[in-house]
């Protein structure tokens, strides 16, 4: 068996890249962190490096905006995963620049782990946001550098301990609201099964220049679905208030950051149906699933479990 | 009476940015707004933008990453607020690269509008985002660009109608969830007067190359004073649960973004005290209550009342 590619992740004591550390490191890829020095000491970010050390991780020091810092610890890589959070999105230009400069890097991965952006019907400021991961992605291919990126639709994580409301702490057991008439498909995936679905890309010659897609079929729900599989759990039927698009628009439009984000995100995905509303194809896209049917995922009906 | 400046707001059409366009319009200033030409169209911003042109504003069609297109911009104004939004934080550079190349700037007020960043005492991913503006002020410092900074602390909009309570749609009227022990000042100020504040300091001598405070001291208040506010306002006494700052860095380590994000600002604010925490130095900073006070702002106590 061929030996495992070198993993090098910029982005990964953020909330998503904790989880690529980790199945990198577990799946036996050689795999280092760039963390910034002053991370060791912070009290929320400094255990999890000390974690990270004790799964047999590499730290290397450095900063995005240190350009040599950069060169060396990609030097040292096959491969880049790129999880950086909203805030770095666009300056993953600065990682592309220190890709072309190192030459050595067989696969970058950047940052996404959302919608497929290209494919998307987003309003502001969501639009926006995404725009930048297309921006990224045009400067990825101009530069002509092997890639991959993870279309992983939501992050089960964020969107299923709720059932989708904002700002509760546990699914709602009395009434729910429902974007939109609650008809179009999401798909829910576990942080820890995208993490690893992403790991097993990595040396995976099928992925090479092309969109990996996670579509589990058990984990592919309207809203509507989302709410009678609770119901059904909790043995308990909800008062069902549906929010009409005009009215979701207005209060993006009233919403403080950075409420008005997710609200925007989640119109994209709950009324415009943009984590499925396009089939793959061959020519730009493969599936995780499929590809991978040995990883054994979560699926919602699990995972919703552990809140009945 | 010496001429009024004319304003250029980049980053208008956000959350914050309305309310500066429409308050430097309304001041009588020549007001222009950096736009893109897609923002028209988009059925959150386009209203906005309908509307900024009925207060007289002129719009200016272009992009932070296209260089000519902001240097155009630039060069019709005298002064630039920059309203951007988290993502495009970094991307001040490129407003700073074009005032270079304009030459023209009498003021520039970068996108600050909230803690004093040179004097925080945040955890991540807080830290990160503030050093984001701190980068800034240097960058901005470094090229000698005449500037101020707007240090507002809280937007009212963002904390008081749900009484730092996140999720909730109005303010708590059984329970209220207390970070750290309560006593450390923050200040509230309401969007409108923020803007107000801002738009007075555009041509005073006195803000040039200083840090403006918006300490009105009806609106400084401790957690435990603000819930005692609410109490009275309300006739009611509210179950209080303390969380302590251990438990706090515990959420933020485990939350999904943006959550981690607002938990550890709400930390700097509420537990270390960082809207307050240092005093005004003449070297360094002035206060806006104290410079005008004709601004006839909203007080927390007024605000509170909406909601009653």
């Amino acid at each position: 068996m061929a030996e495992k590619s070198k993993v090098l992740i910029i982005g990964g004591t953020g909330y998503f890249g904790k989880f690529i550390v980790e199945a990198s490191a577990k799946a036996g890829h050689p795999t280092f962190a760039l963390v910034r020095q002053s991370t060791v000491a912070d009290p929320v970010k400094g255990k999890l490096v000390e974690n990270f050390k004790n799964l047999g991780v590499t730290l290397l020091f450095g900063d995005l905006n240190d350009h040599e810092s950069l060169v060396k610890a990609i030097k040292q890589a096959d491969v880049v995963i790129s999880t950086v959070g909203i805030m770095q999105m666009q300056d993953q230009t600065k990682i592309i620049d220190a890709i072309k400069e190192a030459g050595n890097v067989k696969r970058f991965f950047p940052s996404e782990f959302g919608n497929d952006v290209d494919r998307v019907h987003a309003v502001e400021p969501a639009r926006s946001s995404f725009a930048v991961k297309v921006q990224i992605r045009r400067a990825v291919e101009a530069e002509g550098i092997p890639h991959t990126y993870v279309s992983c639709s939501c992050f089960a994580g964020f969107f299923l301990p709720t059932l989708v409301q904002p700002g509760l702490t546990a699914p709602p057991r009395d009434k729910v609201v429902i974007m939109g008439d609650g008809n179009a498909k999401a798909i829910f995936n576990k942080e820890e099964d995208i993490a690893a679905y992403t790991i097993k890309a990595v040396d995976d010659p099928r992925t090479l220049n092309k969109i990996l897609y996670l579509r589990p079929h058990k984990n592919i729900y309207s809203f509507n679905e989302l709410v009678a599989l609770w119901e059904k759990k909790i043995g308990k039927t909800l008062e069902k208030i549906y929010l009409p698009e005009e009215q979701i628009l207005k209060q993006i439009q009233e919403s403080p950051i950075p409420i008005n984000v997710i609200l925007a995100v989640n119109h994209s995905i709950f009324v415009k149906g943009d984590n499925t509303n396009f089939e793959i194809e061959e020519s730009f896209g493969v599936e995780a699933s499929e590809l991978y049917p040995d990883v054994k995922y979560t699926t919602v009906e699990e995972y919703l479990e552990n809140f009945v």
